[in-house]
């Protein structure tokens, strides 16, 4: 394949770990890089400029939302989704296969992608929308794709591994996903097997589409291959084999990623050996601190969730110290009456727009009066300090102590 | 009074209509001026650098509402809503006065302010809040001053002139207004003399409230008379020769103003020739075209209204052409289906940073979408365009073509 959409160089190695830039036709990310989550092309509540202010370098749209409202015909005509949203730097837009877990098997199943791995943090890996399951019936996964109805006006669509290429050519995002069959932790080994068999006859699919079709918008994409295969090992290996070996310019670990942190940890250090090393590693759906170190130790370089903006608007402000105090959860909720009369900023310290000029007291005011600013204020802090910490691990990286960072920053009293 | 709070300089005139410089502690107001509602401490959906880059030159916010939450005494910690906030311009609070109103007599009648005046611009006047008038009840007007029940937590509350004014010192706005009553288009003459010589007994103990006080946060601020006397002729005429003589530092227009824009205007035209003619005459909770241009050649200087942004929260977009054609209303409803593939901004020609950068077609999708930067945007062109609007009268002022103006802004084929 001589597309040759991106570039990525590594510039230092810690074990499995590694910091390096990816160029894309919109500008280079350093990694390892958060991705901030613009499910329906909008970070919500942030303009792009203040996006941008952050220190946020990429951001990730979700194919299937877009595809059914507003259509990715407009977005082609406005010359893509970069022009459409003004976000003129990197984007990537998922397959809209995570749709196919998260309307299929989570209805079927009763629970999301991981309902239940990390206690207290369901909201890390379901979508942006938070969209209510309950309406979501007659979704079939068959040989050819997958047929649903929306969420919005209850027409009936399919999705294919042909269509979901066509549709991100549309979105014209730099880098984008094949189509997967996401599976949940409830599936059992033997349907998690051929399903991944089937995400791997799809990812065939997808590489052929993409080489059939040229960019409509002038510029390269990059297609990254979805690693699936559950919480086995074996299927894990077998999935990281094939995907790895298929020729995508990228590969993204998706999936059911275990119960707990540690299933996660050990699916990384399955998956990870079988990838090809010069290829950037996309982790999806995943970006509570913790993780992070751990993941980037494992080899992973990019990362998307959406937990930093919606925390945020749930008044979930993260925060490494409170009055000198290491919180374990990076967390504090902005809606307590002990910040009522607090007039310090979020986070001592911190150089956001949203510390240099509010105090605690007049954000959980403007929390409590229902005022939109509380998500924009709340929101600005929170990918601030995403980008923050992602700078950290990249700078230790390249000075050789990512190990000490990380105890810095994962080892409490 | 030798407080010397704010200078007005009136720097050019056309018949009743003056253009000048009205300045604070914070900052020079250029007038005409429209002022950008931010009733519970931020303009909705907007950051202060967002206002100001409008060309949004004063804020004015709600006693009552911030009163109620968070409390004015940690507003007074913060050393005031400008730094509350963090808006270091000039600064209006009201008295809390319109309350007594949409707390008392719009229960009594079951209508807002004027609820009836402007058909189809019903929301000109009411509170930004758009708070449910359902649950108050229990509220009584004494010469005390006015008993009320919270709409946030029930607890019960006394209003008066002095605390009015305390609690507009610990706020610290630049302009602070004396406490009134009211009145509804439904009240019948007897009540509303009555009431009108309350609001001037009540006027009376303000003033002695604030000459005993002291501005609590190292700058001095303005307090400001208002004129009631509903739509009755004598009434108004009454009011106006009482509250223009009691040595205010300018005078706000309150109360009904009448079932018509015609009504309105008449209100003017018996009311400002009564005001001493170097105060600055504010016209509370009007902001249309129309009624702007009329207000201005009777005399107004400053304009209040939370239509500019709840419109723009509702879609509604000021647009004065569309596609070479004059609106009448100078309102684009952009949830439209028409605006689906529609890749120009909002207004042709606009410089504000919404039609620099997003389509119409983008925006509505944001509303359909229910994104909250689709209420950013909005809200950003609509006070642009009001910024715009107010300094093209100023300068049709200082250039003698305020007549030649109006006639082009309110002439339709």
């Amino acid at each position: 394949m001589d597309r040759n959409p991106l570039v990525f160089e590594i510039d230092a190695e810690h074990g499995m770990a590694r910091s390096g830039y990816l160029r894309t036709s919109h500008g280079v990310i350093e990694t390892p890089a958060f991705v901030a989550v613009g499910t329906q092309g909008t970070v919500k509540s942030l303009a792009p400029e203040t996006v941008i202010a952050t220190g946020t370098q990429v951001l990730f749209a979700n194919t299937y939302h877009l595809y059914l409202r507003p259509g990715q015909r407009v977005i082609a005509d406005h010359g893509g989704l970069h022009r459409f949203m003004n976000w003129q730097r990197p984007l990537m837009t998922d397959s809209g296969g995570f749709q196919v877990f998260s309307l299929g098997a989570g209805i079927e199943h009763g629970i999301g992608k991981i309902a239940s791995i990390f206690p207290g943090e369901e909201d890390t890996q379901t979508n942006e929308e938070g969209d209510s399951l309950k309406d979501r019936s007659m979704v079939s996964i068959e040989e050819e794709g997958v047929r649903f109805i929306s969420h919005i006006d209850g027409s009936e669509h399919l999705f294919t591994p042909e269509g979901s290429i066509i549709v991100q050519r549309d979105l014209g995002a730099d880098i984008i996903l094949a189509f997967d069959e996401c599976t949940s932790p409830l599936h059992e080994k033997d349907y998690t097997r051929a399903s991944a068999e089937r995400t791997h006859r799809w990812a065939d699919r997808c590489l052929e589409a993409f080489e059939a079709t040229i960019p409509r918008h002038g510029y390269p994409q990059a297609l990254f291959g979805v690693v699936q295969g559950g919480a086995y090992r074996d299927t894990r290996e077998y999935s990281a084999k094939i995907i790895g070996k298929k020729g995508f310019d990228g590969i993204a670990i998706g999936g059911n990623l275990g119960r707990t942190r540690q299933d996660m940890y050990r699916i990384l250090e399955w998956t990870i050996p079988y990838l090809p090393a010069d290829l950037p590693r996309h982790l999806l759906g995943i970006g509570d601190v913790s993780s992070i170190f751990e993941a980037v130790e494992r080899g992973v370089d990019t990362f998307d969730c959406v937990s930093p903006t919606r925390n945020a608007r749930n008044g979930g402000v993260l925060v490494r110290f409170d009055k000198g105090v290491k919180l374990r959860n990076f967390r504090l909720n902005l809606r307590n009456a002990r910040f009522a009369n607090d007039l310090a900023p979020l986070e001592q310290g911190c150089s956001c727009y949203t510390c240099q000029h509010f105090t605690r007291a007049y954000i959980r005011h403007l929390f409590r009066a229902k005022e939109q600013l509380a998500h924009q204020l709340a929101s600005i802090h929170n990918l601030n300090f995403m980008a923050r910490l992602m700078s950290e691990i990249r700078s230790s990286l390249k000075e050789g102590r990512f190990g000490v960072l990380k105890e810095e920053w994962l080892t409490f009293e």
